[in-house]
């Protein structure tokens, strides 16, 4: 029953903790420092910080410690995930008692920096009782945006569980036509063979999309619909690895394509490749956006692209820099970014295509390696 | 590929909006009521006043309206879901737009109720500019508690749907000693079979837990820990059907089963018979955990026994009643209720066996199905 992985675990580097709580902690030595420690109680940036993966937890640094609190189920797991980054675990089975460890945690602090967008309007108010709070945006957010080699690695490791699931079940979709399948049966096909070849999950939710209807919905969710003769079908699909995710689309039509489809999907290839050559350290996310949208336009096709042209990608599947005319994020290397402009009208059905990079000083690498198929 | 699933969605009962609202209305117009308006953040609560179940909104209850926020991905869903409701939507590209058809929403209304669990502290700050905030718990979280018609038959096409792939991958887990199967491979089954039943997804993330020290976590995650001969192996597994959730744990000897198996797991059934007889409308939540766990102290075996007896289950996995010793909850009729006693101990592995059942006036019925096959 199990089948050799996408990738080895055994191999991945370890995740390097202590230069992270490092980073937030020079924030607590500068002159005029707006606190003198943080509470951390975004779960994925606990995550970041202390390696804990539970679904309940805070953790808080100061210039001499590195404290993870949670609830008694998760004590022990919460020691073994903790223990490279070396945080102090608290775990409480009460609510309460837990809470006032945190409020111990941080007592000899003048000011406490939380958060405010992490916490909820109950327990800001009811710390503030205890607890000289500072709402000051997270800075873990921040240093989460540049991925090391460790997480790079762990984002590649997802991404070829993709390929490999993708590449299995691509058959299944040409052969539509003889034998019956749904886009959910598409679904379940990918996310079942993800995790044989060794991710720990899914990344997200993934999108089957066929047809002339539900093709021109970028945010579609499977249902029972067959796949048939003549759709346009959108994949979109990743995994998890480690916490770590992968992003990744491939389009195809059923059966013969028509003159249309393949002059869109090939429009929408010079799209996403306009987007990836614009793609390098130092440049503005809004410029990969103009770059794959200026395609379209200059086709006149610029109303059948409904969204963004792509997002980071780390501990969390939307991560900035978001690639859209609105952004003011730049591009850093370091950076994991999709590119995945696409397009969309009821009727006819859509095409994305959607890669994953790394971004670096000159360009960017590529993490997701499955071949475009879209034609059988 | 298809297969045919384990219920029939075309079956399912409406769910009726209409008289959910009425009841979260009603307390807008007693005297002396605590605000005019409702507004609702939590996604959950949302869901079960309107229909609406993606992954950013907000609903309003005011006298007269009912009106449901969220971002323009997801307007055609919206309208879609929430007909039956007779939402209001709004769907807003912009986030401060969004915001800003919120405070309109309201604007006539002198005071507004709003969940202080539900809203984090900068939200709360930003409306408070604009709007008389009152913190007032959820009353829709009561509701919730009582499902009615509709909700069952959702929690029972789930419990169904997993109780039709754990039938199929017993034999796995039994033929363990001569093909090799791991407690992630089972996970991996059950979950792509549940779909293949027919449920939308798993109900939460199956625990496949397995030997000696694994078996002894009461919430492990599944591992490539190879499944052999002697394990106690705890399997525990749900679906998820229109979003309402299915919850069941059964549990298993690989090979002969030892005296000290078989006894243990004869205890466990026994304490959870005492459990699900003391279930019933009008009890204490926490004379079910008292049930339960009189049987495991009078063997001497207290201290093996290391979590709570049960909970409520539906929209959300767990929610209230709670059968724990320090729960005040009551349980009335039309909770659906886990109970789940079991005994863990590193050396030994772990049993657990659990039921699903809609609380009656005089007992319980139950959800789940799968018969209990310990011994191969």
């Amino acid at each position: 029953m199990t089948i050799a992985p996408a990738f080895d675990r055994t191999l991945l580097p370890p995740i390097e903790h202590g230069s992270r709580v490092d980073a937030v902690r020079s924030a607590l030595a500068v002159p005029g420092a707006a606190c003198d420690a943080f509470v951390y109680t975004d779960l994925i940036d606990v995550r970041w910080l202390t390696g804990f993966s539970g679904s309940n937890g805070w953790a808080v640094v100061t210039a001499d410690d590195l404290i993870l609190g949670t609830d008694g189920r998760y004590g022990d797991r919460a020691r073994a995930e903790t223990a490279a980054s070396g945080a102090r675990v608290i775990a409480e089975t009460s609510r309460v008692r837990l809470e006032e460890r945190l409020v111990e945690a941080v007592r000899s602090a003048a000011r406490v920096g939380l958060d405010p967008t992490a916490t909820s309007w109950s327990d800001w108010t009811r710390f503030a009782n205890d607890i000289a709070l500072v709402p000051i945006a997270s800075a873990v957010k921040e240093h989460r945006l540049v991925k090391d080699d460790a997480e790079i690695a762990r984002i590649a490791a997802a991404a070829a569980a993709a390929d490999a699931a993708l590449a299995e079940v691509e058959p299944m979709l040409f052969a539509a036509v003889d034998s019956p399948v749904t886009e959910a049966d598409i679904r379940n096909e990918l996310e079942y063979r993800m995790r044989r070849y060794g991710a720990d999950d899914r990344s997200y939710e993934t999108i089957v999309a066929a047809g002339p209807e539900h093709g021109a919905r970028p945010h579609h969710e499977p249902t029972d619909r067959r796949i048939v003769e003549g759709d346009t079908v959108i994949i979109d699909v990743g995994a998890l690895v480690d916490g770590y995710h992968s992003d990744m689309t491939r389009s195809y039509v059923i059966g013969e394509p028509t003159e249309r489809q393949r002059e869109l999907y090939e429009l929408v290839s010079q799209s996403q490749h306009a987007g990836i050559d614009a793609v390098a350290d130092g440049t503005a996310a809004r410029e990969v956006d103009r770059a794959s949208r200026d395609v379209f336009a200059r086709a006149g096709y610029g109303d059948w692209y409904l969204h963004g042209t792509g997002h980071g990608v780390g501990l969390e599947i939307h991560e900035r820099p978001f690639h859209s005319l609105a952004s003011d994020d730049p591009i850093a290397a370091g950076n994991v970014v999709t590119v995945e402009p696409g397009l969309y009208r009821v009727g006819f059905g859509g095409f994305r295509i959607e890669d994953l990079l790394v971004v670096t000083e000159h360009g960017s690498r590529r993490l997701t390696h499955a071949p475009e198929r879209p034609f059988n």
